[in-house]
């Protein structure tokens, strides 16, 4: 994008910015709170600040830094975008501006777990003011600004508010699996712009697995040059990722799987293999028995080397080993390395494990940085500054937690596992029933949201994050008490589109996958019928497929959305359908989306029915589309038993129930998205 | 992308590959040759190679190019995400194969104007084969291939073909304006993608403008550091274009403007310019007074300098320098110039303007390196060496030609002025009626495409280059005969699938645009009314919007798409209507392509009427939109008189070819594009 240039055109000191007299107060009706995640107190004021192609002028304080320039710069071109006004770029240093942004301090180069992120954002006819203590503050001021303009008739407007927002958790990340896929740079960095603009700030990079290495290392070239089938990140790469990052307020914090999950390193580098080393990278997915040797010198000396090196890339605190998932059988069978747990007093594989974890920690600690460690390396042999990441539970969290551990929870946030937001959005690093104490409840520094990358590529992979991804940062920003689904789900869906504005592709990948699996660009009938499915979770995928990293990604379920908002939509529609008395049923708006709905599927199938018999990829749906049929059948049936108040024939209802049972079987690794709400439909008849 | 490793498993030198026993034979029913560019010579026969998940292997000759190597894996994974099978990347080199690409050298590391580019494809029921002289005559045999695949029932097959195919030209381009509006790398490589689809072989790079210096140069680094608003490719970036282009067979020309279109160099370098300097970057655009100062010594030590350092990045044989519009009024005004002339016996600016390129030409001969240069620099001054690229018509290429200069036609292929494919594809090189002589038609290399960068950005640029380039394309590469302007629309659906499978988002765009300008995912309705539009040229747009490089582009205009296929589909179903006797008129198929389009867009009309009431973007799109809901009115009025063979009413003929007129006129940037068919359904009533 261009137009990021900042003319500096006053020097005097900003200490303090005023309200300043302007344009005329409007009126600002009909505001729609759609703020996500929602700010910690806003009050909402009559009016507001109507946008123009001229009133808009920018005051910042002399002192502030280029990162907060370049935000300010990116933030009004968006405005500009959203808008269609030209908004000058003239930076005022005295009051006079009317978008004030005021930082009380430059921050830190390196962002810090305990970044202040606070900001006070005010608006009022005649002024905008965010105000923070540091420049990250200021960032999540600004995304708060920008989704507060709305349209109001025939201009843009922000209303009158005054907000004071600060997050809950310190720690609210996503861990993108760059592993068994690699991902672009150009596809990180969209994700770290919507990630900044859900106000996430933790992002995890998963840069080695069995299936690649992904990041260069000039002391180790084999990593790559064997490990990676040339799909890699270079030193500079890296550093351009953790310095747009930076800017977004994110912290970069890499992730080195070690001793498992290695089979990349070790085929590049067979000496620091247990027993077996692997002959190629490895396709298949799933635990491998590869294992880094943990009683060779030579293993530590090589990690501390490639790890000195990547603290020169990653300037983050905190570094992350991985270690989880390493059976090791080798270190059960080789006769040196049992007789080194013998010697060494170490009973079992996971006494090794916290042996060598121990060792990495040493070389972390004197390469002043700190430890992050999934599940498997909890063990009372570690100190209390270690992270546990929890992928095994909230149970496992919470135990870590009383014995003075921090850590931050992963389990219920598993994007693979195709829940809908709703799901993710429930589940709290900290429920209300806890039985933490409150010291113990400090230990959770928060979230994260992990995005493993087995059934995913660069043009499936926004789908899966977007939107449900902003569901679960607000679940780490905001008060535990936001817990109303249907406005979550309201809210999601204008954040979807800022997010596809943005420059994510969640909204048009399906269409792009759709267009290519019947070679035409006549697919509104397709997209009609896929509204009505979704993916399966990887498990399930997994099952059905057996996918490994060469496996094609161009399936209908790749097209498909998780979550699609179609199916709360319908669930909504269908518990206002059923709670309205029968006598209003026939006209009531809810019924027209469920009639809407399975009508527009009902008559597109007959189109898609044809497509596919010219589509051999598409071939697998058949059967599916002859279940939807027969539940467009029964959910039309339903919808008319339960308006005219008549009893459904005998059996019906049965045999209706069954043919939904019968549509939750696996086939073609897709899931209809509507049964619950068709079965609430079928149930509710007599 | 990954999977990109080919592992070599056999090492005996492969002379010559022959036909092999193997699966049986499948007739091949209904295939259709959308082949674009059309080859040289096609010969289809009965059946053909069905892709199973094991029955295709590779060979290629041990002494293949990492080069040829790449490009296989390329195809192959395209091969694989078309068919959703997996394909071995073993590689033989031994006959063995069923898929064997043989290359009878390993080509130039820098491509060249004479590149062979011919290449022979045959298919049997248990063989592919290509054969080249080069790698790039292989890659094109490769687009081919692809090309070729298609469903057959259940599964994907290859038809059994003789293809012999080479380029008509040696020069076909296309050039993207990257200093008006910056692109970044990822836009240029997936149009590098979608050129080779096209087999298009030069990539034009208008790297610097009035708005903006677009490459970094760390002799003279103030070019970019002032004259880019940061938005530029560094010398990795760039030398990563140039490899990425050779790894598909297209040279990279880069393009430095002088002496004039360069406010971006002045600002930076003030000492170059004669008199006027630029206060900061041109935002506006037009034709500036900036110019260098041919008089002075220092201009052509700058200029060396400069292009001996961007040979060291662009390797091809001929450099740009631009070289059109360049008033130059300082030339008549500074009295030092004046001076300068005289003394030189300079009788005006052209003459002063050929006096620097001479001395320009003598710095390239010395780089070795050739000049290109716009029509402007023509000039009999100039040595028969350089090539002249027309912006300005056939005559002024013919007039070159005439006088022994090489030329490159692109006055035609002006993408902004938003014509129809069909005008492109028409416009020819050198038109079957050409007054030059078999000998001067030699000098004529080709042509190229431009697309001029004011009135885009990243977010518009493929809908604007694609798919209509694809059709000039095939104007370049295959025989004059093609001229069925039907049958290039028929093929140029499916290439337009093709292009964006590859990554150009020419088709997802419209809509990331329609659910940005209503704030909601609720566009069908939008999308619908949308097919009726296409934006107006860039001359009308400048007219109506007087847009700068700071306009948001971000208007209905920028979602449009230019020349949408519904246009010709409802011209063609106009004459096949109007040419169907009346009785058969009711139920011609004809009929029904107009009647769902009228009657889809009629539907769509109230429900946009009322998002536009609260999309202030929109807004201006009203009067459009009473207009459309009195065309399409008219439409099925002129259906029904034709299809009832009745007379209409008084005075309705005159007044709907009014209402068309008065559609015709400028609002809100767009254009109807189905008033040329409607104007036929009204004009053929009585």
């Amino acid at each position: 994008m261009t137009r990021l240039r900042i003319t500096v055109v006053s020097f005097c000191l900003l200490l303090e910015l005023f309200s300043l007299p302007g344009a005329m107060a409007q009126p600002y009706k009909g505001f729609q709170n759609n703020l996500m995640p929602a700010p910690a107190v806003i009050r909402v004021e009559e009016g507001g600040f109507q946008i123009t192609s001229n009133n808009m002028t920018l005051s910042v304080p002399e002192s502030a830094s280029p990162l907060l320039l370049r935000a300010i710069g990116r933030t009004v071109q968006r405005i500009e975008d959203k808008t269609g006004l030209e908004i000058s770029r003239e930076i005022k240093h005295d009051a006079s501006g009317t978008l004030q942004v005021v930082v009380h301090s430059n921050g830190s180069a390196v962002q810090s777990l305990d970044e202040d992120e606070s900001y006070h954002l005010t608006t009022t006819p005649t002024l905008i003011r965010v105000e923070a203590q540091t420049p990250t503050g200021a960032l999540r001021g600004l995304e708060t600004l920008y989704q507060l303009i709305q349209p109001t008739g025939s201009a843009f407007s922000v209303p009158s508010v005054m907000i004071e927002d600060q997050p809950r958790f310190r720690w609210r990340g996503l861990m993108i699996d760059c592993g068994r896929h690699f991902e672009p740079v150009e596809v990180l960095k969209r994700n770290l712009d919507a990630m900044a603009a859900v106000k996430l700030n933790v992002f995890h990079w998963h840069l080695t697995e069995d299936q690649g290495f992904r990041i260069e290392s000039k002391e180790f070239p084999k990593l790559t040059g064997e490990g990676s089938d040339g799909n890699f990140y270079t030193q500079e790469d890296a550093r351009e990722i953790v310095r747009y990052a930076r800017d977004r307020g994110i912290r970069v914090v890499p992730e080195f799987e070690m001793p498992g999950h290695s089979a990349a390193w070790l085929f590049a580098y067979p000496e620091l293999a247990s027993g077996t080393n692997p002959t190629g990278i490895r396709r298949e997915f799933g635990v491998s028995d590869f294992a880094m040797d943990p009683t060779r010198e030579e293993t530590y000396q090589f990690i501390e080397k490639f790890l000195k090196e990547m603290t020169t890339i990653f300037p983050d605190s905190y570094v992350h080993i991985g270690g989880d998932e390493a059976p090791a059988p080798d270190w059960k069978k080789n006769p040196r390395i049992l007789a080194f747990m013998k010697s060494h007093d170490l009973a079992d594989n996971d006494a090794l494990q916290a042996y060598f974890n121990r060792h990495v920690l040493a070389i972390l600690t004197k390469l002043n940085r700190r430890m992050v460690g999934w599940d498997e390396i909890f063990n009372p042999a570690l100190p209390k500054d270690v992270v546990i990441q929890s992928w095994r539970g909230e149970a496992s969290l919470a135990k870590a937690a009383t014995q003075g551990y921090q850590g931050v929870l992963s389990a219920p946030y598993y994007l693979d596992g195709m829940k809908s937001a709703e799901t993710h959005y429930l589940a709290d690093p900290i429920p209300a029933d806890t039985s933490l104490t409150t010291d113990q409840q400090k230990l959770i520094l928060g979230g994260e949201i992990c995005m493993w990358g087995e059934q995913l590529d660069e043009r499936t992979i926004d789908s899966r994050i977007w939107p449900r991804t902003a569901a679960i940062a607000e679940r780490f920003w905001s008060s535990q008490n936001h817990r109303d689904i249907d406005d979550m789900y309201r809210r999601l869906e204008p954040m979807s589109i800022e997010l596809q504005t943005l420059g994510s592709r969640h909204l048009s990948s399906e269409d792009t996958h759709l267009r290519d699996l019947i070679g035409s660009d006549d697919i509104d009938a397709l997209r009609t019928v896929a509204s009505a499915f979704e993916p399966v979770s990887f498990g399930e995928r997994y099952q059905q497929q057996h996918t490994s990293q060469l496996t094609p990604l161009t399936s209908f379920v790749d097209a498909v959305r998780p979550d699609p908002p179609i199916r709360h939509q319908l669930e909504v529609a269908t518990r206002e359908f059923l709670g309205s008395s029968p006598e209003i049923r026939a006209t009531a708006p809810s019924r027209q989306v469920l009639d809407n709905f399975f009508s527009d599927v009902g008559h597109a199938i007959p189109k898609v029915q044809q497509q596919v018999s010219d589509a051999p990829r598409l071939q697998p749906l058949e059967q599916r589309l002859h279940q939807l049929t027969e539940l467009v059948q029964v959910a039309q049936q339903s919808i008319q038993y339960l308006t005219q108040g008549s009893a459904s024939p005998a059996d019906w209802k049965d045999s209706s129930l069954e043919k939904i049972e019968a549509a939750r079987k696996p086939s073609a690794i897709v899931r209809f998205d509507f049964l619950d709400a068709l079965s609430g439909l079928v149930k509710a008849t007599h």
